[in-house]
């Protein structure tokens, strides 16, 4: 067995000490004579694990009491739904749009709801964040909704967008654990977990409490955050496994220093990877500096083929999945929490003999 | 290690080999160097994964090539909204109600439009199921909705129900795959795959091609029918590894003789525990004769103590999960196409003992 470097934008890699405990685990659970595929989500062995993985979420992102943690199912792209359904109480609320899926977002609140765009950074193919300022934001949108970190563009907020006292949303699929996260600054944070959290199929969402109970009649119950934070995410079956699975990785970051340690990690790898870019002659990175994501790394030589050239190169010697989304071109690097340090080296290694050869 | 044999309604039973295919790929996928949790949904090596996937369901439920599968989340409650958001045309639809799930179902269409409950068995705690007739549905409802076995009260369709030239739609969660079914007597069948196919977080929809396109403008681009089918259930990212297992399970399934087979061993292991209950003193069984479920065998000594008791010592004997959904008290044994025969025996054999322990 030879384990790849796997770039992936997500799902992507996850450690591989929790693979070899899902592995060691997969036909007996901790003496139970069950996986936890098959467990009742009502029983005590797996209210124990889903507690236990809440408690740790909790204090990886150390989230205040007077947030409710969700287990869903349905992806970011279920969340664009089900943040106009539950937050649009008045029918407006503004949007960020700074990547594909914040687009996607802002698109899927326009059946809701008066859905604005007031800021967007689609003229330069969405090579940076389009700033805000609280004057920005309509006196009654009801909330402000923003994508923190755009996966396929490789951009980031430098800092937490300044909403003045509006109720700020974040989709945080591609950074969550990422670095530490000031949660009392959002009023709901959501994140698909295939990226730094857990296998996909699982939807994390972390609402301010007083938030809750302003659904629309129509929206599904399963779409509803209050029924949901009712039922302790367990209305219907949650997604078990996903579930477990992510524990195990909170457990995983806890151990390895929480998000600070996560963050300065991340810090090095990117820097790595940014730092050999910014000297290359062949290589360009293409988000504005500024705005650069510490999770995904897109970069161009600026010619087609060659870039075609690099990704089936790299594949071939086992850094995989490096190709950029067809809308922006190029390559990729994501770069997650479980991506090793020694990853991105040989990442950077590889692109140096590249370059030399390809001068 | 010492397997359990887990009688629980679901999340349930797994074929061991499956488990244990699960194990050994945990790291290393046929010599990907990654998880199946891991793979991008996009590549070719996942892309593989799920056409296979599709294809082993479609050879094993005879699918006419007029019907899409598609491989969603939410579990059964998001289809209760999704059906009447995608089906109800004109904006009526008639229900039986013969359970709590198809109840919910039912409450939820109400969101949607004029649902009307046709028939019920709620009078006598769902013992039996409400049998229609095609002059019992209305003239212009959209379609009519069923639960075709019911996992709570341990009932199950006999036939086909007689909806006349409408569209019929059917909750199939706790039997699908559990004997044939004539796909094309259906619109739409629906089931959350946690009971007999996968682990938790993973719903499959069959859907008649013509009944695509009609969803209501406010539906979530998630719960459109259409948009999921048009994008081969990737319109985000899919519960990759529960479509993975679900793979193995239907692999399992064709191995071993497919629907018919499991029919017959099904039958089998469901005589083994009815004749046993019918001849015991002790035990009775609570559904209906004629409306017996071959996968949820709901029985009950008369005497809550004695069925506490009863549970607590199957438990440690090493038969789990027994007890009843809290609707109707006394027991339940769910013996879903996982649950080997032995399983079974194991339980009557500890019956007798108990009933000869308490007569």
């Amino acid at each position: 067995m030879s384990r790849i470097y796997n770039f992936s934008a997500g799902p992507s890699m996850l450690p591989v000490e929790v693979l070899e405990q899902c592995a060691a685990e997969m036909l007996d659970y901790n003496g139970s004579g069950m996986s936890v595929m098959e467990m009742s989500h009502r029983s005590p062995v797996y209210d124990a694990i889903i507690k236990e993985t809440e408690a740790d979420f909790r204090k990886l992102m150390n989230i205040p009491d007077n947030y409710k943690v969700l287990f869903l199912q349905g992806g970011a792209s279920t969340q664009f739904a089900a943040v106009p359904l539950n937050l649009m109480k008045t029918g407006k609320a503004d949007y960020v749009v700074s990547g594909q899926f914040s687009k996607k977002a802002y698109k899927e609140a326009q059946k809701y709801g008066d859905a604005k765009c007031i800021a967007s950074s689609e003229d330069r193919t969405y090579a940076y964040i389009p700033e805000i300022t609280p004057d920005m934001v309509r006196e009654d949108a009801d909330y402000v909704h923003v994508c923190y970190n755009n996966t396929i563009f490789g951009t980031k907020y430098p800092e937490v967008p300044n909403v003045g006292d509006k109720v700020l949303v974040a989709d945080m699929s591609s950074c969550i654990t990422s670095e530490p996260v000031d949660v009392t600054k959002f009023g709901c944070i959501y994140a698909g977990a295939q990226k730094n959290m857990a296998p996909a199929g699982l939807t994390v969402v972390i609402i301010r409490e007083d938030l809750l109970g302003a659904e629309k009649e129509f929206t599904p119950v399963m779409l509803s955050y209050k029924e949901m934070a009712e039922a302790d995410s367990m209305y219907n079956t949650p997604p078990c496994y996903a579930i477990y699975v992510a524990g195990l990785v909170y457990k995983w970051a806890l151990k390895n220093g929480g998000l600070e340690a996560m963050k300065k990690r991340n810090e090095e790898k990117a820097a790595l990877l940014y730092d050999y870019i910014d000297s290359s002659k062949l290589f360009k990175a293409t988000a504005d500096k500024k705005y650069r994501s510490m999770m995904n790394v897109c970069f161009v030589t600026g010619d087609a083929d060659l870039d075609k050239k690099f990704c089936k190169e790299a594949e071939a010697a086992g850094l995989s999945n490096l190709k950029g989304h067809r809308s922006v071109g190029g390559m990729r690097a994501s770069i997650y929490n479980a991506m090793p340090k020694e990853g991105v080296e040989k990442l950077v290694e590889f692109m140096k003999a590249f370059e030399a050869a390809n001068a």
